[in-house]
């Protein structure tokens, strides 16, 4: 099959944002390992630009704008990671960024999307309150929308992620990513086939919000009705362009529960001294529980972000 | 004046040590290079073996060892990572591991000092209790005592650290770490004085533990009664090895209070997403309170360790 994100486009947009971007370290951890039977190579992107992989997609989705489109302004809706790539993205473009977050949105992110200069509406936390406060803005404004996934520039910037890390590491067996939207899976589920086909992919799914597990199950996409879940980065509905390449490249997804969740994010910040959000731990926390599938394998796991709120951490 | 320790006893010590510890990373983070107003280099030893520099010195002190002293085994007192240190060398070693810790001493530590199978006894939270404990131990079992800092060979091992930062960045224009019993300090300027003799020497310590800000001032060691601070890895006292090198090579020491320690602590796990414990935060806290002193250099600061009690986190 033929998917509408090629390998040259994902070359493309790494050279597009390579300037804006860090390119984040490969971590491992002996200890770790040794809980887990099996070699894991931790891609850091909660060092990335905005604490979290987001800003790849974000800055490639604004960059690759017609100018007169661009000029506009850009509008979102994102519980944060997303907000902050789009508002660090307009801020660079020198555009105006109008940014829809739900009002149950961790403190520390709305904080750095109005420390870039970006406008805040608040909004319910539910997918249609989000989706109706920035169709607002959009008619006022004439911004151009930016989903926070279900958009082929964010999905071929994730991408960027997962090519990274296979050219540090090019030898993994497995590569696992969390999976809320689904664009840094769909993006790493093509980076795995143009860079290393050989490789299986997974993804990690908060029980609370599982519409992906459901939708590989029925073949079509099948939402939550308010999903819920300490992962605040994941509980968006699957987009139908990342579901296209999920439903073709993506062998399992595991689920996992908040206890689980924390737990896991726990491991990571203790061994690792290293500050991971809970959406982030998803993936380590569905290793632990599936330890069979990964025993020694060398697997990539995507850390996607590091933008917790000091306040209120579950420890 | 010539010192006890040598440049090749630095060069010697860090092949000693090579095999079994950690080459750690140096990090920079732009937004507080700008909150600041200068370069600062982190040297991250809260990647270390142990999650903290200790590693170094403890693990060149027992291999530094006659034969036969060692296979009585080792013991000490310390509030934690000089204690992880040496229990680590000793399970290296194969030797039987002492340890006393004041029973204050964050539960994470006592925890992982058990899992390298050392046998800990705990005591009260004072230099008496510490020495008498341990005295009492070296006499019933023959171990040789290894203090946390006033012992050359732990001093050459804590020099490693500075030298690996000088090498990754040889530009420094001043070096910064925390100081309590004085053993990573001394090793620092030592460092300093044989790699880069250019550089300035400065170091952070909590105003409820400044017997080193007193010492200097008085130009010999002069104690606090019962030290108190957040930062409990930094409430030892000064050693007589380590103040006569300090006093010669350190420009001055500022004092911090357990506020800005927080304040510091919070702005490194916010902005880098690392995890570090508070005696880590000294140095940065001071940088902070001191912004002219360090304006438009380059700043090496040693991050000392990330052994915090995730359930006793001070936000």
């Amino acid at each position: 099959m033929a998917f509408k994100v090629t390998q040259s486009d994902i070359q493309a947009a790494h050279e597009k944002i390579q300037p804006f971007i860090h390119r984040t370290p490969v971590l491992t951890c002996q200890s770790i390992n040794e809980m887990v039977g099996a070699e894991l190579f931790f891609k850091c992107e909660n060092f990335q630009k905005i604490g979290a992989f987001k800003a790849r997609g974000g800055i490639n989705a604004v960059l690759s704008l017609p100018e007169e489109a661009r000029s506009k302004g850009v509008v979102t809706h994102s519980s944060g990671n997303h907000a902050q790539a789009i508002a660090l993205a307009a801020k660079m473009a020198g555009v105006p960024a109008y940014i829809v977050m739900p009002k149950t949105a961790p403190e520390v992110k709305k904080k750095a999307v109005a420390g870039y200069g970006a406008q805040i509406t608040l909004c319910e936390p539910t997918q249609q309150s989000r989706e109706e406060n920035s169709a607002r803005i959009q008619e006022e404004t004439g911004a151009t929308f930016i989903s926070p996934y279900n958009d082929y520039a964010v999905i071929t910037g994730q991408a960027t992620c997962a090519k990274e890390l296979i050219e540090d590491q090019p030898d993994l067996d497995i590569i696992i990513a969390p999976v809320g939207g689904g664009g840094l899976l769909a993006g790493s589920a093509l980076s795995a086939l143009y860079y290393n086909p050989e490789m299986t992919v997974y993804a990690g799914e908060p029980e609370g919000a599982k519409d992906t597990y459901l939708s590989m199950e029925a073949g079509t996409i099948t939402k939550v009705e308010k999903p819920s879940s300490i992962a605040d980065g994941l509980l968006a509905s699957m987009g139908d362009k990342n579901f296209e390449i999920i439903k073709e490249l993506v062998k399992d997804i595991f689920l996992v529960s908040d206890e689980e969740i924390v737990a896991a994010m726990r491991i990571i910040w203790e061994r690792m001294k290293i500050i991971i959000e809970p959406s982030c731990a998803v993936p380590f926390a569905a290793i632990l529980k599936n330890k069979d599938v990964f025993a020694g394998k060398k697997v990539g796991v995507i850390l996607t972000g590091g933008n917790v709120d000091l306040a209120k951490l579950p420890f």
